[in-house]
């Protein structure tokens, strides 16, 4: 129960229903004094808005984004901020046949057997919808950490294809429906999700995330480590069945020669010769690239029919027609990014916390 | 800061250093009227012990276990529950020539740059001991669990070498010092790890939990997801890279009807024909096991000399003699239980405070 | 930061300015399936609505909420409750011509000191506006609580004037405009606060809340116990600056002999044959009337100058205009149940999530 | 459940009964390199041990502390820092004969009833014993807030008898056994008190505690107030059942010309003509001193017999012997301040979480 919030000091609160009335956050925790108008969050909203290409559901939604307090005269205030975005393209009729029957590999059963009512239309709370609350609270933890500090999503594999890492290249992300940083990937990606658009049927996802210019000392060890606290947020989103930092699942089979990431001193600072740890060790952030990654399966919206069972405990079919994402990782990308951004702001105030105990003198106390 | 506790309403917090003189743990929200003795938390700490075998660290530590309160007459009483655990093989001395360097891939260097002050010796609160408590945490959430419940973890990766999970015996894992079900692959194993010994390396390992006995229901989306808070426990521990569940990273390969776990009644029950949601969908539990994954790197404590930096910001050189496992994923496969323990336990008791409104006609509430 | 949240398993988050668009409150952790439509809201806030009579503000807000999420079809679905309230007759200009100076006795001065920027309408984040979304909160708590439970409200003191409890009759209460449980006294306040009013200043009051019908075994020793989080509940209320439970202050005068309350088995049921405790011992309730009072001081928002000081440090003067409660303490009334019955909600939940450990017997576990 | 933690950043979990092994508490959240040692601590404790004079329990504990974790060299290290305490003078004996009787007026029958077990042994976890944890808590918290707060306590008030405010002196506290700062009173409380022993019964009292030199901006509106945070803090005292702030109960007989404290400059800083706000306005500090009151109650083991029932349903009476003191309120004033002292130091951490943000220029997060 109550868990519908994220973060200690900065903290979310999201709610709302895929098909009522509208979503939203209430965002606490925002230090005073920022700048914040609507405008930075629908930039960010807008990334994640559906219908942007054919490989996105159609449902129409311009998720526009209503701050109802926290911000005065275009500054934060240190009050909570509540962001509104209002429902507009709800169809609660395509959801009517299928209201009795659970689609497998969804949440319809388990709230079902959880609460013993379920708000059917469109997956209710358990919609992909919610997130892009979660778009809207990132957007104001970009605020906090401030322009040094950049986040970066970009699809790595869609289905079985992945893209080839030698060709990565950021700039690709913007040019193609698929946040892809392989140009070659992103074209054997589209023929790909044309044929599975035509079967009616799904694909899974890999997303990476990378933040740049990150301070070192983030994180709180042992268990709000900054790697756990990352694990949670990327597994919360809708479908994620994996997460990885830094080598990943591929870490296991280093050896610890290869695994340890050296380091020399550069220009008076340290640097790494190596990025393994993905930017965190022992939990607390090390000042290189923090890099993470999230499997997301296919969703189970699909056209064939599947065996499932009723509500009455009958067995039955079921395949869902509606409006959906054949790739829900490709919107997931945004997503990712802002649970890396709510994570990061979190920890650095949590980190200012004590950062002059931290650098004074410790006589200064004595 | 804070970050040393774990769960809501089953909470613990960890405390100690590995060669401070104890560390220990005290469990807050344990129902009252549960029978609990030393030696039901001791069985399962003495499955992580040092020194069972060649293929872990050779520090002789009995880790033997006192309950100091919260239990009466044999029982929990509802009051916190501190079991301490005295150091008794702490040999500082091992430290003291390379306290100044940090150990490449080790937590060494963040900790100096997040606090200003570090435990050197033998990695202090980062130093893998610390899940020893969790082990005793661990021990108490399976009380609460109950019988019904099983929690078994299993090697199923060291190095670069797998197992063939078509092998698979649960009865094997206590036959072999790496818990590994796959008897075939523990002898390959054992001649692996000798070799990684024998040239003071070392070698991660993936392990895998399975719960079973899980009721429906356990879960609170959307940021408390039964997933999410298993990905952030996993996560926490010590050199893990990666966490999966279910299918993990595997999902992301399949079609959507593959994915589907699709459903049919049985003896007047909901059963499912494939478990490729590792028994949590929408963050809620399905009453199938519970299945999930977790990656570690191997440990940095190696004999081959590495680049490094001191912290007079000197470049330098370290390798680390001292007691040091060749595979810290081996004594991880007990504190993975234990994590996956002490998250079911939380999410019981949560699921608890509403079931009776759950299974009430809402009439009683009118 | 992050401090507008209140409570653990029954959890809301107020968000709202006075003279913003628009306040609320989502209410997080609410069991599934209890039936909630607006009109059972609605019913609680029209008793704290301001303008109901000449004693307390003459701003004309019909705060009408609207439900945004978290219901279905009339009943809870146990996802987070959205509940709305438009500001519909905010006055920025009453607030231009003393923006700069600090009401003497308001947090005009520590908001600014805190957070460098300050919403001066009508006192921002500060008002008491901010407890129409207690009153919403807390009427979700009593559908938690059952009708079983009852919890009622009474002033008991306005300015220097006590009521006679030998008076006290509840069916007083809802008979005149300030929930005064003594007929005799209401009339001696009606002349006082006249007074009062044509002098342009204010007066404080004391609350008594009496919540019946509560279980025994509610509260968490020892730093979340019953009357800690009630004594939390009530100070957070603008303008509190006491809170006492059962005997309160006067329990410090009174001989042990005096103070401890007796017991007797009746009807093979425990019996109290006094309730000095005020229905809680240990932290924990024992079952009997839980009885809490609060007191209020006068609003600093009066007609008289007072010496000041603004945000650029000179000296100044103050009075304020505007539309004022003469005596905060009437509408505080419905407030301080609120408080009471969130507190008393949380702690229900708390307890079930333990209740049937409490009634199992212990070898069931061994 | 789980109610045994304290604070937000700097968070403290108490553990252990009165007859117990020993008893501690886990302090985590304090920041690096802050000097610390057994000393420090012990200080403290001393005020607070019995036995001290012959109006304090004749239980001979020493209540010496050792710290086991989260000190290195003398100076904290960031980590969970474990302060533990032996029982030394137990003696289980003394509650035999009445193990199965409830006192009135104690919590022996709240957890009978809400736990339905018992430790029975001089009150197990409810019993004043575990305040010694809450000092040494104290303790650490008053190394954060550093040499130029300074927290001190005071008894103004046993049983009926309250001290005369003109003739408060500081230094008198430290003269008397009674902690008082009127000499006069402290003579009579001696006659008194001398005879409330010799009638075997106990007495109330009302402590003052007066934090100076705490920074204006402390306290997060607005269900984290400073003031709200106080209030529970020393509500959860053993036996307290009122807390005033500033002018307190007092506050609402005051006009609203009365109440305002009135503010001028003085040498460049503004300065409160009074402080009936006592140091806290809309929840945040004003830099002023933080004032605070509570009243306990007369403790219920007192040799006259009371009538009560049993743990079988039975009539019975009852009185106890054993070592008690005749006012527990004398031994709360240590308590008390500790209670001040940790609040203020979680609030010093969560304001300098966002101090930075304060005191930028917004333009520097455009």
């Amino acid at each position: 129960m109550a868990g519908n919030s994220f973060g200690t000091l900065f903290r979310f609160t999201t709610w709302g229903e895929s098909h009522g009335p509208a979503i939203g956050v209430v965002v606490d925790g925002v230090p005073p004094r920022l700048p914040l108008v609507e405008s930075d969050i629908q930039h960010w909203l807008d990334r994640r808005k559906p219908g942007q290409s054919r490989f996105t559901t159609q449902r129409r939604e311009p998720d526009q984004v209503k701050i109802l307090s926290g911000v005065f005269q275009g500054k934060t205030t240190g009050t909570p901020i509540q962001l509104m975005i209002d429902n507009v393209d709800a169809r609660e009729k395509d959801y009517e046949e299928t209201k009795d029957r659970f689609r497998p590999g969804h949440a319809d059963y388990t709230y079902w057997a959880k609460y013993g009512i379920r708000d059917h239309r469109g997956g209710g709370r358990a919609s992909a919808r919610e997130t892009a609350s979660r778009v809207a609270a990132g957007a104001v933890a970009r605020k906090i950490l401030g322009p040094s500090v950049s986040i970066r999503g970009a699809v790595i594999q869609i289905g079985p294809k992945k893209i080839d890492r030698a060709r990565w290249d950021w700039a690709a992300v913007e040019d193609n429906p698929f946040w892809c940083p392989d140009r070659q990937a992103a074209q054997a990606w589209e023929g790909y999700l044309d044929e599975v658009r035509r079967h009616g049927s799904s694909a899974g996802a890999v997303i990476e995330v990378v933040a740049s210019g990150v301070p070192v000392g983030l994180g709180e060890p042992v268990y709000d480590k900054l790697d756990g606290d990352l694990a949670r947020a990327l597994m919360t989103i809708n479908a994620a069945k994996a997460v990885e930092i830094g080598a990943g699942l591929a870490a296991a089979a280093l050896s610890g020669e290869e695994n340890a990431d050296e380091m020399r001193m550069k220009d008076g600072r340290i640097t790494f010769l190596s990025n393994n740890a993905g930017g965190i060790l022992g939990g607390i952030s090390t000042g290189q690239d923090i890099v993470v990654r999230f499997a997301v399966k296919p969703t189970s919206s699909i056209l064939t029919p599947r065996r499932t069972v009723d509500i009455h405990g009958r067995n039955a079919e079921i395949s869902t027609k509606g409006r959906h994402d054949p790739c829900v990782g490709i919107r997931a990308t945004p997503v990712g990014e802002a649970m890396v951004a709510v994570v990061l702001a979190d920890h650095l105030l949590r980190h200012q916390a004590i950062a002059e105990a931290r650098n004074q003198k410790p006589e200064a106390r004595a």
